[in-house]
């Protein structure tokens, strides 16, 4: 069976997350149903990230063995023709050798989080922004992350519900720009824990109001304990943009 | 009566335009009437572009009296209040002096119009561009644009509904950068004409396709016919973006 990898994009706004839920729609039960459109039967997506409840994705990656020997390019027009009119897009296919896997061969994932910094609530930010209103201290941010960057144990800033066997992870970059109105944050590492990124940028946004100083960061971090944790960021300014892989499935796409 | 000038940005999918209609729901016409809440009475509000419906705006900007002498921030904090959950906020509020005039003191309109160049379908940006799945040749479009910039008659690139006393317009600039998949074009000029930006980005497609040439664009041009022009390009990509005054209203702002 040959074996297929997808560049998906999602609006994470009306969907119970990226995994398939017995009750709620999700974004993998959405591609699934319009796979079962092409080939009968089940089909279980792999994907690098499991994204949570109403956060995004435009760089979200996954495989998939199908039966028939699909053209990439055929299979990515009737992926999107039966997908319409839910918030997914398929960006690339790819055939890919039989040892790929969405998430076991990923070596990256990078997300960005985007911060609304202004009085005046978003518009046609709306459902892709944190809105916080009050002035964000930038450079005392700056100054708390680099606590964060490096390989530490990141227990404070892990859901409770993380199934991980190991709180300990490397965080590879947390870096900040302005634009416009807006703070970009992204973020790096070869895995994340659950909730780790909305963790992170709550607990950003205390230093940012000038609620913690920088140093609390490291307090926080160092604490292992969740009870530590600044309060969770909300998930429609989370995105997941990209994965990387040894070989790039997608490369040769353009 | 202390006079208001107003940042506004709004999305343009639920009204009917900027300008105030008798059906149909209007930006003028919702911040019209939020600001019949704070002073009873009827409100005309003056704008520096009367922009199309389906059209966005990021820095649209208006002019108000009022009878109160309002602290801008508390104006503000008001109007977007009373705006909610109506797609329209006020970025900024400014008092300005009596001579101030939203659409006749403004010295330059900047637009941006946004494309999508891919096959799949949009989705985090859905509403906010026009999806052109072909790929465009840029390097024609930016040869194509060169002609039009600079002091002409526009006749082929206006509605034919358009008002204005005089075809003839300065173009200041075309230019394009690509973003991912998405191809931004920013328009500078004192003013445009009805449809003038929508009709140079339709005619531009049609140079990027390949089905004109680039110096077919200056032989449009020099028709100074309607018929001449290519497809309209649809208003959910075009936004504008920012008006320029002699005193900008909000450079105390930040």
């Amino acid at each position: 069976m040959p074996r297929f990898a997808l560049l998906i994009e999602y609006d994470g706004s009306p969907f119970a997350g990226w995994q398939r839920q017995v009750n709620g729609p999700s974004v993998q039960g959405a591609i699934e149903a319009a796979l079962a459109r092409l080939e009968p039967g089940e089909h279980l997506l792999a994907a690098a990230g499991r994204t949570d409840t109403g956060v995004h994705g435009t760089g979200q990656v996954a495989h998939i063995d199908l039966s028939r020997d699909w053209d990439p390019f055929r299979l990515l027009e009737a992926l999107n023709a039966h997908l319409r009119p839910a918030p997914v897009a398929i960006r690339a296919v790819a055939q890919v050798a039989d040892d790929f896997h969405a998430r076991f061969s990923a070596l990256e994932r990078r997300y960005l989080y985007r911060i609304l910094n202004r009085r005046a609530p978003p518009v046609l930010e709306r459902g892709r922004v944190w809105h916080v209103k009050s002035r964000l201290d930038l450079a005392a941010m700056e100054e708390a992350a680099t606590h964060l960057v490096g390989n530490h144990d990141f227990t404070t800033f892990r859901s409770t519900y993380c199934q991980a066997n190991s709180p300990v992870k490397t965080l590879d970059e947390i870096s900040f720009s302005t634009i416009g109105e807006e703070i970009h944050v992204r973020l790096r590492a070869r895995s994340f824990l659950h909730n780790q990124v909305r963790s992170i940028m709550g607990s950003l946004v205390q230093v940012g109001h000038a609620t913690w100083s920088p140093d609390d960061m490291a307090r926080a971090l160092a604490a292992r304990d969740r009870r530590a944790c600044g309060p969770v960021a909300p998930p429609q300014g989370l995105c997941l943009t990209g994965v990387s892989y040894p070989d790039d499935p997608f490369a040769d796409l353009g």
